[in-house]
């Protein structure tokens, strides 16, 4: 089965940042096959679609978000300490595996809408969030919590541990899922467990993703308990000799960020400037992050924390946010903060075949409209993605090769009912949640 | 004629921000003549719009913008003083009256669309820009540049401030234009010229509009010519007696801050966070003017300097990076920012019949639908605006009792004609940009 993509404005997003203006792209299976300008006679494909100037691009890869959080979002947007006034109790209160998967299928469905093909998930009930993605055919990295108290899916640790040995198992040899073990800092985990955690990694493979350097408290914590920033600590029990993936960082120091780029293992930064910013926590160092040659990936945090899950908010962000901290308006100009949102962050994720248009790769791919208001004129398509575009531009989505989004809409969901399932889950949740 | 807007969560942003959770309004001509929540029986309208369970609050007001430049967009985002080495020289050499007037409809067209009903433009050919203002019926202050140099539409500055005073002569009974003056900015005009304007001002009871303290440069003049900041100086020359509507305000003192506060005129702030952070000029000290009582708006700048029209984008900006800045999540709520781009927008025009929706007020209201993937669950609608929602997600749109936007669409309007008109009077401009 092929599907020829045509008259659109390529960004390969390749090494070399080539760029087909007029150009098309051939996908056979799951693969790309073809990609180039558009020819005088165009290669035969069952399906074709007419691309209209749209810019096609690899998809967005969203390197840390909490699929679970939907029905958080809006809640308590403004109040200092939300973590313990909101999120914990009503985690621990109303969060079932029936809510989970409801509302891991809602952002699914929203990231998918907006371009997001693949992305990091950090919470609880993790095996329905891999099923989900199963079922809705997205590539992820799904990332089972480990944090020292009683939570929603596990009386402790141990229970945790285990749950999330079994999520290892079952989901390790799947094309489009990579389990992983996520505990959520260090500062709210044992350190027996988070050795534990490293041997886990260890013994299969598997990626850790955490939340590090996020908190001021915890940098303080630590410079009180261990005379060591947490980063340094973590390295010490081994977890930077392991594939990875790092949230937030925002209080991460220049001695940190040289430890990161002397890892032996595959390290990398998800950068969340709106969640960050929106509880004003601070801005990562990513400017040193890059100089020192560290991947860093983008990322929308939760629905709760960050509202949104696509990456133009998060684009947009990240280019002010950086160009005003550093006093310099070339500073990551808008191609750079295409790549973070799409080839950086699938190289975050060890997501390998992905990240590009080239010939050989999977097809995951996003085809951005241009007819709307905000799309002209367009000297730059880079700047267009930027600064100027916006969820609603995401015209159509392919994830390994399969057609997610047509038309601006989900091709194998209904919305309308994804909500209504949602809206039935939630009920408990938000009567409480009204009460908090 | 009566219009009945029903099943609604009306956001009045009256004084007391009284809202209606599931309310109706009801518009007769131009005014509003009744709103609350949704009685037993509804009262009879010509026209009846079910709005779906979707927040309808007064239009937003973008308080500083060059309606002319869509030409520019995406041009250059990144390069370092784009001022002198595209925006003049282009300016120069290929606006014309006919570009003015096409890219003014566009972007009259893209606010529209994104729920902007009224705003504050500086350009050149501003009596075009009226001309188009007025026929497509919207709300506008309307300010003819005045700068020391030739510009497009005058050979001097004598030739500037005759043209401005035929604009103010023309349009100054206009129910819905309110034609101004607009220096470029303290830096960049003759003392004889920034007086004569304040007797032109005076002269006709005319707003004035100006770039203030936006450049680190314009201060270190001001500084070694007349140790003085930009603002004092003006303040000397009687500025702050008129009705006075300052853009940007980056690098306001606090002495100029108790200046402005002490200001015998109608003195009010628009903030460009957008524009002013992706040029890493820097952050207003906008929580320092609303403590001293100072009406403070949001502009985008224009589509040149902030790519995007709406509203939506800069609120959720202003939010992020005023919390950041004061390291404080719980400042400026959102509810406080949605003011900004209504309510307080609408002030700082002097726009005193719109901002509210009350009562005997004229009908400008913006109607956001909440269907969307992104606009799920909604506790709070004021952080559902602030900070999940997109210019995507405005349904209709009313400007002085007239419906001018319905199913996201332009009522009186073509896009796809008004896009085909504005490239193909920007030919001549294109081909030079694409040379710079």
């Amino acid at each position: 089965m092929k599907t020829l993509i045509k008259n659109v404005h390529v960004l390969t997003m390749d090494e070399h940042r080539q760029e087909y203006k007029n150009g098309y792209l051939l996908i056979e299976d799951e693969r790309i096959i073809a990609v180039g300008a558009m020819p005088e006679s165009l290669p035969a494909a069952e399906k074709v679609i007419d691309g209209a100037g749209g810019i096609l691009l690899p998809g967005f890869v969203n390197t840390h978000t909490h699929c679970g959080m939907i029905p958080f979002r809006s809640l308590g947007d403004d109040v200092p300490d939300r973590l313990r006034r909101f999120l914990f109790p009503l985690e621990n209160a109303y969060m079932t595996k029936d809510l989970v998967k409801a509302s891991s299928a809602y952002a699914i469905a929203e990231m998918l809408l907006s371009g997001v093909t693949s992305f990091c998930d950090m919470y609880y009930f993790e095996d329905e969030v891999a099923e989900v993605c199963h079922a809705m055919q997205v590539r992820a990295v799904v990332g089972e919590t480990i944090i020292d108290m009683p939570t929603c899916d596990s009386p402790n640790t141990q229970a945790s541990l285990a749950y999330c040995e079994k999520l290892l198992q079952k989901w390790q040899q799947h094309p489009l899922i990579k389990p992983a073990i996520a505990p959520h800092a260090p500062n709210t985990n044992k350190i027996a467990d988070l050795q534990a955690i490293v041997a886990l990694s260890q013994k299969y493979q598997a990626p850790i993703t955490m939340h590090v350097a996020e908190m001021d408290y915890e940098m303080t914590e630590f410079a009180e308990k261990y005379q060591q920033t947490p980063l340094a600590f973590l390295a010490d029990l081994g977890y930077l000799d392991c594939e990875f993936i790092l949230a937030h960082g925002i209080h991460l120091t220049q001695a940190d960020i040289e430890l990161l780029a002397a890892a032996k293992g595959q390290v990398s930064v998800a950068h969340c400037i709106a969640a960050n910013t929106k509880s004003a926590k601070g801005v990562a160092p990513v400017k040193e992050l890059v100089a020192q040659g560290i991947t860093v990936g983008l990322g929308t945090d939760g629905p709760s924390s960050g509202n949104t899950l696509d990456l133009f908010t998060q684009m947009r962000m990240v280019v002010n946010f950086h160009k005003t901290k550093n006093h310099d308006r070339a500073l990551f100009p808008a191609k750079e903060i295409v790549a973070m949102a799409t080839t950086n962050g699938a190289k975050a994720l060890g997501f390998k075949d992905v990240g590009s248009l080239e010939v050989g790769k999977k097809a995951d791919l996003v085809l951005v409209e241009t007819q709307s208001v905000n799309m002209f004129p367009i000297y730059d398509a880079y700047s267009a993605l930027v600064y100027s575009a916006n969820a609603s531009n995401v015209a159509a989505v392919w994830v390994n090769g399969q057609q997610l989004v047509k038309n601006k809409e989900l091709v194998h969901e209904n919305l309308t009912d994804l909500r209504a399932t949602l809206y039935q889950k939630m009920d408990k949740f938000v009567a409480a949640a009204r009460q908090q």
